[in-house]
């Protein structure tokens, strides 16, 4: 029997998971990631983690495949080095797979987080057995990744499915990336919440209101389930600025599914069908055949395809 | 000594060209397509030019590896179906490779010509060696074409490259397509020569109003490079408005190059520097490295892509 290790590193929460080899899980722990204390700090209690799930299943060090590891950032896939993570404090030019490899003595395998997730949907969730596939995380920010002819593309520099910094208006407002009009500025959570404030501040009316100026993503498609109309608008709109983005990429790919995820995918059919709507709207014949449908493995997407990665890799 | 054939359908003119098996041209022959005469004359036409051709160098059917024909319009490359195209009445799902096949006696792999035109220009063009790349070809409308790890990329139904229908208004003038605001109604020959005109009607001054209502794309570009004002601007926008596209692939995709061919692409540095600029402006490190370069091949591109097909398909 051999196994397989995936960890999904994220600024908050880290997981760590033992699986089969053939992707079964065996057992998932969640950390908290305590991104303030520095990356050996953080690499050594992820290395402890997974070592103690080896040890408790009596595992010998060389029925282990490999660790896939899920990381943000722009990273380079075959160096091992993740170059920097906004969300972790100091993570420069950091050596990943070296360091990890020579703390745990196994053989690791990096990955764009995103990315991870993406084959963790493929191989494992809702893509299973598509050819081309568009995977999108609607979170704090928009992420992604791409399956082109089975298998997971990367890009020149391992920077590919950057679908959070499309441009959907030209003129929009400023993103972080320094760009203008990102889809990440107005379909994330963050801008989800960004425009429901402004629509309340302009005087509209909603259940929203009784928060003050405290409410996250989820209360505005919980609102718009319980028909509230504000909230319902909010929704059709961020739906619609994602079908826009999605009808580019249909035209661009002929894709066979855009699967859905990160925690904003739980609004559901409140979110996809003005999604689907708009991409019907848009995209021509045959490539408006494209399947938009939800993720199915939730949180568990980053460390069921960090593990993936190992399989990929071998 | 074996030979391929190349053949670039067009709705004006058509090539047929006869290459050595390295996509060494030995003869080119350009004929008018008649496209009001149907389906059987064209094809006939197109049949006895290139038997033609092998006969005026005494080559032997067995030494002919095959016949590539690039066709405009959605097709199905494995069945040979063109399902139709709008500059060529009367063609409804026609079985071109069947046809063409039964009048030549010799094998026939038809492709899209904005495909054939990208796997021309990667495999003999600008785009050599290179392994992530899109084609863009600027003309009447807008086209493509991707390479994509080191392979012509299709998509689900080889509807993949449509290009010319991303969109870049979304509230944006109705495109022929059915969508709003297509970059094709921006960029291309027409968009340019339609935003030229509207610019004169609204009073701008430009030394193009001495053709009054009729000048094409090239009188602008060459306006442009001749100091004119308004000419410059239009190309300047017509950059930007490429670049912001090109910036949402650069993200997507993380591509080595951008190769920009058609007609347009002769404006060269007035256009290319442009778009260089927005994409600078718009895209994060590492995608931002996409180099964006000419197209070299010119009009041939297509009838050198379409031989190469043969060859990739072999």
């Amino acid at each position: 029997m051999k196994y397989v290790i995936g960890v999904d590193l994220g600024g908050t929460t880290t997981s760590v998971a033992l699986f089969k080899n053939n992707i079964g899980l065996i057992k998932q722990n969640v950390l908290p990631t305590e991104a303030d204390k520095g990356i050996d700090y953080i690499l050594t209690k992820i290395s402890l983690a997974l070592i103690k799930l080896i040890e408790e299943y009596r595992i010998k060090k060389h029925n282990i495949l490999g660790v896939g590891f899920g990381s943000p950032g722009p990273l380079n896939i075959k160096n091992g080095i993740v170059f920097n993570c906004p969300n972790l404090k100091g993570w420069k030019n950091v050596p990943l797979k070296k360091l990890m490899e020579s703390k745990t003595g196994l053989p690791v395998f990096i990955e764009n987080d995103a990315n991870a997730a993406a084959l963790g949907e493929w191989r494992k969730g809702s893509g299973q057995g598509v050819r081309n596939m568009l995977f999108v995380t609607l979170g704090t920010g928009i992420g992604g990744g791409l399956i082109i002819n089975n298998q997971l593309y990367s890009g020149k520099d391992d920077a590919g499915g950057e679908i959070g910094h499309m441009t959907l208006f030209p003129d929009g407002i400023k993103c972080n990336c320094g760009n203008f009009g990102c889809i990440e500025m107005y379909a994330s959570a963050t801008g989800i919440v960004r425009r429901t404030k402004e629509a309340l501040k302009s005087g509209k009316k909603s259940i929203l209101s009784v928060f003050g100026n405290n409410f996250t993503s989820k209360d505005v498609y919980c609102a718009a389930l319980k028909k509230d109309k504000l909230a319902f608008e909010i929704m059709a709109d961020t739906g619609k600025y994602l079908g826009i983005i999605f009808s580019s990429i249909a035209s661009l790919l002929d894709l066979d599914m855009i699967v859905v995820g990160g925690n904003v995918s739980n609004a559901g059919e409140t979110l996809l069908r003005p999604i689907r709507k708009e991409v019907q709207a848009r995209v021509m014949y045959p490539a408006n055949k494209v399947k938009i449908i939800k993720a199915r493995l939730g949180a568990n997407a980053g460390v069921i395809g960090a593990a993936c990665t190992v399989l990929e890799k071998l």
